[in-house]
């Protein structure tokens, strides 16, 4: 008792320098641990910035997992990563959070090479079951015993590559946990069945077989009661399934231990230490709250949860200053007003795509379809099929994972869909995860996708216009985050494709697009002013390329192209190659296709040996070189 | 009966002109219709090639769908679509099945541009719940309650774009019926824990709630008996979600009805009509058989559905003929003979990619996921990061759905992870939607990936070892369907990443890779024969390219590429620039960007205005242009 006074009054947080120093902690003084970490966390990311109120809220189940877990020699995976605060705190990076999310500093996602208890990467959603289940099955081919835990929420349980996941390991025999950290933030009307079924999980008293067994566990030191020797017999067996096929996780091969106080650290540790037991695919179904333990939240957790209504105007004064992302909203609109074909659509980025000004005026029309990319492109394609006019608001980084549905769903068929590329370009404290620089290179490489990269809010505006009704096909039209920089000069007029800045008799043309021409423009004055010629070229199509201005550029001894985004697959490559072409030339394929036996498309294609004969005899001819 | 004897003689099959003209035959001429359907594939499809035994198994099934939905008012998603040729015969395309999978002639899977009735592109799998969705809910909102119909087969389910689907339209009230095909070829140990489940339900004698209530509707015409009616109203004020929850489908917020017999034209005709009422999210879930009518797959179920046994070296033995495939998987089983920790994966293509011979060999590291590529990747990654050697062999279309998780889960954190991208390069007959001419572009955008491309087999097979054991992060190994061609010279040895082919004093290079190599060279040696001084460079290590290849390059005036890939994003784009970079030079991000703030980001990736201005200037100074 002398010392846990000792250890009260000296704070937890700056005593532990490992994560098993939690082992030798008292429950009183975990808990005690816990409200220090959320002090801790409401300050210190008070000054730096990050995602606070998903870290307030698993405080307790981080507590837990070292308490019963050993890591690194036990891997505990955190999915999207953003609720992995308190896990770096317990894992020696307390005295860095000062530097959190900053350049050299530590990063606001696991890392694995920041901290061997950082077992996997993670930034995007969804990732954890199969990375875990990964990990648990090499760790018993190579056998090692030690425990694997992925730690997903409900909203990551939206996403197709968590299903994967869950229906590859529940059928398996892996030693795997799975703690589903439910909070209440994804009961909302849209984000799906699975998250009113878990809601409805959640909202039962008690569950009650399994609930028994933890219980009956709960009473005894050690854990190896009777209860729980029962529970395993039968899971082992198969007898489980037969009986207790009354939950999806059951029905998918796991066994489910909940739902639990996920801020009660006795029943989540002791639910843990069963888990860890049973060795084989396990769900253990924890309910948190979003923000736990900060004052704002508590008070009103409606608001704070984004729940707001739209009749208080919260919606739509929220974030009334302007961005990309709420002028794009605003304008979306705006046009919806007058079109009912006109169909929004978002993977549970309502606010950060700006959308929830046209949530407002046209919910029939919105549609959140929960962290869903690849859903969303399809589903749009499906509306777009039948006439309407579907726009895909999403990140950048996040459209990644629609590869596949762009191309196929929608590119081969010319389906009209308008992508909503947020977050284009740099996104700064989110790290190499989330950064938007690959949009341009894989949707160059598609037929039938046209790109739209506005440099201001008024090109922006006409953009979201021009997709809709001057535009065919796929189109992209990428922005970046956040503001509009103030040079904000040679604004291109609707349909205006591009501008060419031609003050001078210069011999060397930079070609930029986007957000960084406001850089390019000011660096092409200040070159001015010195004497050196230079003219620009602001690209607001910029794929395909406008035949104009290949003709501009084939008119300069020199080009210099600037772009934010992927040196490979830019633009600069694609104009480059046209350019360039007395130096070198291409044969390759540049459509979709068709299909034929193999050797007809070679011959159609100009790919047999025929084809190649003569185009390298042409060619060479053309070129006059010997 | 006069009238069925005669058109039982004249052959319905060529008297139904549209789909509709089905809705007049009676039960018996329906069943008639099926056997002589049954009978026009196994003779037709004989002759073109196809899918025969998916549509053998839906023959039943489509009789049903035209009897009691009237396209294309009425919309029928196929997911995958090589089970619609029963839906192209009774679509008017009968007369054209000579010409299925040829140039010019029908698709093998349904395209819109080929016909009204066929209502969204399919050829990748699990895309026809969101699609239909789409459709679903762009006819709600404008008014249209005609139906639509998405089929799917148990396999398609395993995909997480299929969840992702379900998730939302289980959720919604849309006017969507979903059609389980569900047969028996998924009941094997890989395919999941929803296959198992599935098979679970399958089983059952009857799902008695539900089909109590279609056994009722079956015994009235017409079908609004009490029964339906108290269904209905029971479904529509929540009452069914209170009670029904026994099945995954209905926890999802749809209203199941079966299983039922897929193959018994009147049950299947009784439950549509029930769904098509209800007019709201409905999963009919059908039992059938695949290959049905087809002598050899009655007798032997299980050799014909592939689940053939290795101690009968039937696996071993099956399709032991050379092709990249098999070379690859024989290699693959070699190498896993002497290294435990090399694992092999595969989404549901043990045989496609010739893992056959590593699952005889090494069950316990062999890894059919099913159909989830995008968990294919992120499982592999996690088993690299402990330690393993993952290979994942993968058809280059199907890699298009794993985008993010090689980018986010794999290359980023420079994982070690082989993908083995078969069918890379022009596939034939299955048409746009399967062609591998993507991946070179996509993979080579990503930092951290290196892209071999061997063009004879035994070049693949040093690459497989060279892809584990010599080169780090991603290695993606491409190879394409089928056989090498007999042009088979300058082999590169082991470790020789490039053959350089310098037989004259060419001023002019062809540089080229993979299968088209053979017909490069044959081409070159007959300009040589001509008197025509061309050289030829061939590359196995396509991306990175090799400062020496740069160097090579540099020494001619002119360079032609041929690739067998898009021209966007092709190799030829990046290595052109590299070359071209007296003329035109980019400055743009090379690798991935650390976290920071935005500004920082753009200075340290030479984006800022100062950069800008001093690249500028130093770029004139070098080319010494004013």
């Amino acid at each position: 008792k002398g010392e846990l006074d000792f250890m009260r009054d000296s704070n937890f947080i700056n005593k532990l320098k490992l994560p098993q120093d939690i082992k030798g902690l008292t429950l009183e003084q975990k808990k005690h641990l816990c409200d220090e970490i959320r002090s801790f966390l409401i300050e210190s990311v008070g000054k730096t910035g990050g995602h606070l109120a998903s870290n307030l809220g698993t405080v307790e189940l981080t507590v837990a997992l070292h308490s019963v877990f050993s890591s690194p020699h036990d891997k505990i995976v955190w999915d999207v990563g953003h609720q992995s605060y308190t896990h770096k705190i317990l894992t020696g990076r307390l005295d860095k959070f000062n530097t959190l999310r900053q350049l050299d500093g530590i990063s606001g996602f696991p890392k694995p090479s920041e901290s061997e208890h950082d077992s996997f990467i993670s930034g995007h959603s969804s990732t954890s079951i199969s990375a875990a289940f990964g990990l648990a099955t090499a760790m018993r081919l190579q056998g090692d015993d030690n425990s694997v835990v992925a730690v997903i929420g409900d909203g990551a349980l939206t996403g197709g590559l968590a299903y994967e996941g869950l229906n590859n390991a529940g059928k398996s025999d892996e030693n795997l946990i799975i703690l589903l950290n439910h909070n209440d933030m994804s009961i909302s009307k849209n984000v799906g069945a699975f998250a009113r079924y878990l809601a409805h999980i959640r909202s039962k008293p008690s569950y009650f077989k399994t609930k028994a067994v933890v219980k009956k566990t709960i009473t005894k030191t050690p854990i190896i009661g009777k209860g729980v020797n029962r529970f395993i017999h039968a899971a082992k067996t198969g007898i489980k399934e037969m009986l207790y096929h009354s939950n999806i996780f059951e029905s998918f091969g796991f066994i489910y231990l909940g739902p639990i106080d996920g801020h009660n650290i006795a029943e989540v540790i002791k639910t843990l230490e069963v888990a860890k037991r049973l060795k084989r695919p396990v769900v253990v179904h924890a309910n948190t709250i979003k923000g736990k333990g900060l004052p704002k939240a508590e008070e009103n957790p409606g608001a704070y949860h984004g729940l707001s209504k739209c009749s208080t105007d919260t919606d739509v004064n929220a974030s009334i200053q302007d961005n990309f992302s709420n002028v794009f909203g605003k304008k979306l609109a705006d046009l919806a007003d007058k079109d009912d074909k006109i169909c929004a659509i978002t993977a549970a980025m309502k606010y950060g795509t700006g959308l929830q000004f046209f949530y407002c005026r046209h919910k029939n029309r919105f549609f959140d379809v929960g962290i869903a990319e690849q859903h969303g492109v399809t589903f749009a394609a499906g509306l777009s099929t039948m006439g309407m006019k579907p726009v895909f608001a999403v990140y950048s980084s996040f459209l990644q994972r629609s590869y596949d549905q762009v191309l196929h769903d929608a590119a081969i068929a010319n389906t009209h869909l308008v992508l909503a590329v947020d977050r284009a370009g740099i996104v700064g404290e989110d790290g190499e995860t989330h950064q938007g620089l690959f949009d341009v290179s894989f949707l160059s490489t598609m037929p039938n996708v046209t790109i739209l990269s506005p440099s201001t809010y008024s090109e922006l505006e006409w953009c979201v216009e021009s997709s809709l009704y001057d535009l065919d096909g796929v189109v992209a039209l990428r922005y970046p985050r956040g503001k509009c920089s103030s040079e904000n000069i040679n604004i291109c007029e609707k349909g205006q494709y591009y501008h060419h800045d031609r003050t001078s008799n210069a011999r060397i043309l930079v070609i930029t697009y986007g957000r960084i021409y406001s850089n390019a423009i000011a660096a092409v004055k200040e070159l001015r002013s010195e004497g050196v010629n230079v003219d620009i070229l602001k690209l607001v199509k910029i794929h395909p390329i406008e035949q104009e201005v290949i003709n501009i550029a084939k008119g300069y001894d020199g080009i210099i192209f600037i772009e934010e985004g992927m040196g490979k697959g830019s633009i600069a490559e694609g104009l480059g190659y046209q350019l360039g072409k007395e130096l070198y030339k291409i044969y390759a394929i540049t459509g979709f296709v068709k299909q034929s036996t193999v050797e007809q498309a070679l011959e159609i294609h100009g790919l047999d040996k025929k084809s190649i004969f003569n185009n390298v005899k042409t060619t060479i001819k053309e070129w006059d070189i010997d």
